[in-house]
């Protein structure tokens, strides 16, 4: 006989509940293959629920093939559906934050990430509700794989006169965010070819690199950019390079490295990714016109509105030669067909509407005083004892210490006092003797970003790191 | 001496133009290294332009490296700047189109898009307008590569409401529609692995897969859905089935059948991939349950917002087995970090305001309307030569001719008059002799989208068919 347990006050409908119980009883093989059910009215009754709930629940079990019916003789339960129900499994952790990826301390020295307080976002929510307003019904199918040509139009005049590059619309992709257009990047790299990255590098971008199974090898940095005199022998696929602004070390790819390095190219046919991550803010001088400028069919251009927008907007773009225009078009219809048409129809107008351009007149300035701030306090905690550099743009410089070492005990130290910092010697690939010795010396210095870090906390964090090495230097003296 | 030309109506300044007519000139090494440039009022004098400008010219040329200052001396071109610079090859083509994937017809039998004209985008824009307004700067900041937790818990309602399905909003991933999902599922895929897919399929997943590398094997379909009787002795890495509404021929999978598969992957271990692109539109009779509700450890359910909202915002989701969750997670860092999330929070209130359950209502209306009409018409142009199937859900149906045979020629013949459409044969993959009969068979039968055909074009579409076919029989008599 059948067990059925019905509770009237369940979130669930009676209907629900039958169909529920009846169906773990076939599970379970306690309905049997073959055996007749119960008429709707003799269960009705036996339930004491009215007739309607009972041929509901046996309607949607039917109509599921749990049941099946012979005419004028009832309702019989299905072959071959005695069967062992998996549950989730319980959770594990319960979480709800949505930030994950980063440490969140009292005071925060992390690089690449913009001030978060004051994007524009309600003027951008305003734009995005007028899109919608006038929005046509075919914007709102598949799209291009290269992206909204509004967008495209506006990024290829921008471009042209913020960093000298030369593009058309037709040439330009959006991407989400530079990560994706590392990793549509990789797609290009061979199984038996190299990319040759700068050492020091951002962690990221090496991440997402070796996760796409590409082989990494590096070329040192020096004060005037890639060291062009150590490239090597064998060219690789694709050379990844920072020439505004290095990342991390900050310093400015020379004009005559430039040409080296596009000539290099040239000679052995490869290809030049630009990553132009930071250098809309250049504090001193002109911008440094694009390596893209010298050669646009050497030099895939990389860029984000990740450090001048938000992060969050996912929304970067790729200025491609024409020799890889067919190819990437596929990659990026292969990895998601095209990137949301909404925020790209946004940003154009955003860009149009002249913006763009204000919030990053804003932002220097307030990138500006917090670079002045944290190099005055490093000056007033350190005196002698640190020389700065990289500081002509982006939102973070190189501090290095004459005799310090920011080892794992001063870390720890660091860590507690809830100051998060890197050193220049954690975004060093050790891959040769090199590079393992500029790794070490690198943690002589630190990384400072100050993108996302007002002033009361740079300062606050240079008097904290401050006392925590005297502390360490007293325990030292001891 | 110095070639500089002036334009003084350009849009250009001055000292723009003498910049760039100073560095093609080192370029061209009509300047040489070494050799010294006219004093600022020098050259000014000569050029009759204020000193100002041509100092503003000299100092970009020194900032970038192209000059160098001796003290008391004067200015001099830098060495090793003689170099053939590029310019972008000009344009082959301009093209402003953005819809550049569909073929743009009168009447349009397209399968897998929504009425793009119905949807509540305005409704959308204020609610993300909203979701600007009370934002905090750290949802600008990165994000959980898993998204947003406050869409993930209003999916997890959802799904577990609507479909049956068995989430926590802690293995609910949100991608870039369900072609991120199938690019990241693809990852799992080792080389020497393969996937199984229905045969028929559609042509966008084939295509995903194969560009990602993975080896497809196929499983044909009957009426009950995959035949099961047919699965391999060596077991695929991955299953994908459209249990609900099998795309295209829009076959439900049996609860026997369906039960035959979760057993199969649990004694091979394999993963069973659900597309459960299109079930929110079931007409007749209640929801089938998802197949992921049997055994959420072996089965991955993918979602999407492109049939129910719009391709367009490229929003799907993942539910994964708890055994993938840290595995995707990475992939997904790895392809994008994560995916924007202002239209996130956005789904989340729509959602949650009841305004997807409301749209849906709504859609299924005009969806029911067309699907009768297209049945009207069909048998009204075409009577007993013609039988319909896979009508009871989705956005499309099959209509299977008797005496027909949409061929080379009848296709061009639809084309001149401005009709689209598939059939069946065009989603076959031709890997062996049974598929390859299935899609010469299939040819007859016309697979018919009517997602975003309103009920006009609905008419003159199948009017317009059955004129093609009668002239080409005509044809066929003389």
């Amino acid at each position: 006989m059948l067990h059925i347990n019905l509770n009237r006050n369940q979130e669930e409908s009676l209907a629900e509940q039958i169909y529920h119980e009846l169906k773990e009883s076939i599970f379970s093989g306690e309905l049997k293959a073959d055996e007749k059910l119960p008429s709707t009215r003799g269960l009705s009754e036996f339930l004491s629920v009215s007739r309607n709930v009972v041929m509901e629940a046996y309607e949607q079990l039917w109509a599921e093939g749990y049941l099946y019916a012979k005419e004028g003789s009832g309702t019989y339960v299905s072959d071959g559906i005695c069967f062992e129900r998996k549950e989730t499994a319980s959770p594990d952790k319960e979480t709800q934050s949505d930030n994950l990826l980063f440490p969140s301390k009292r005071v925060n020295f992390r690089t690449g990430v913009p001030d978060l307080n004051t994007i524009p976002i309600k003027r951008w929510g305003q734009i995005y509700k007028t899109v919608t307003e006038t929005l046509e019904g075919r914007s709102l199918d598949y799209q291009n794989s290269f992206g909204m040509h509004a967008l495209r139009k506006q990024l290829s005049i921008y471009l042209k006169r913020v960093r000298g590059v030369s593009s058309r619309p037709e040439n330009i992709m959006i991407v989400n965010g530079a990560a994706q257009a590392f990793s549509l990047l990789s797609r290009m790299v061979g199984k038996d070819e190299a990319v040759l990255v700068e050492n020091p590098i951002s962690q990221g971008i090496v991440y997402t690199l070796r996760n796409n199974g590409v082989i990494i090898k590096t070329i040192p940095v020096d004060e005037n950019g890639i060291v062009t005199a150590a490239l090597p022998e064998k060219p690789p696929k694709l050379i990844f390079t920072t020439p505004s602004h290095q990342f991390p070390t900050g310093v400015v790819l020379s004009i005559k490295r430039r040409i080296e390095l596009i000539e290099y190219a040239r000679k052995h046919n490869c290809l030049i990714v630009e990553d132009d991550y930071d250098s809309e803010f250049r504090y001193e001088g002109n911008p440094i016109q694009s390596l893209q400028n010298l050669d646009p069919e050497r030099v895939i251009y990389v860029g984000t509105f990740s450090k001048i927008l938000s992060p969050a907007l996912r929304m970067g773009y790729l200025v491609l030669p024409e020799c890889l225009v067919a190819e990437m078009q596929n990659e990026k219809y292969v990895a998601d067909i095209h990137s949301p048409v909404l925020e790209q129809l946004t940003l154009a107008k955003f860009i149009e509407a002249g913006y763009l351009t204000q919030h990053i007149r804003k932002m220097k300035g307030i990138y500006l005083k917090r670079r002045n701030h944290l190099e005055a306090c490093l000056k007033e905690k350190f005196g002698e004892d640190v020389s700065v550099t990289g500081t002509r743009s982006g939102m973070h410089l190189v501090a290095a210490f004459k005799s310090i070492v920011f080892d794992a005990e001063l870390r720890k130290a660091l860590n507690e006092k809830q100051i998060f910092v890197t050193t220049l010697g954690d975004y060093f690939l050790n891959d040769n003797v090199n590079s393992g010795q500029a790794k070490k010396a690198g943690d002589q210095a630190l990384v400072l970003g100050y993108g996302n870090t007002d002033l009361k906390a740079i300062e606050e964090g240079i008097a904290g790191i401050a006392q925590v090495v005297r502390a360490a230097k007293g325990n030292i003296g001891n």
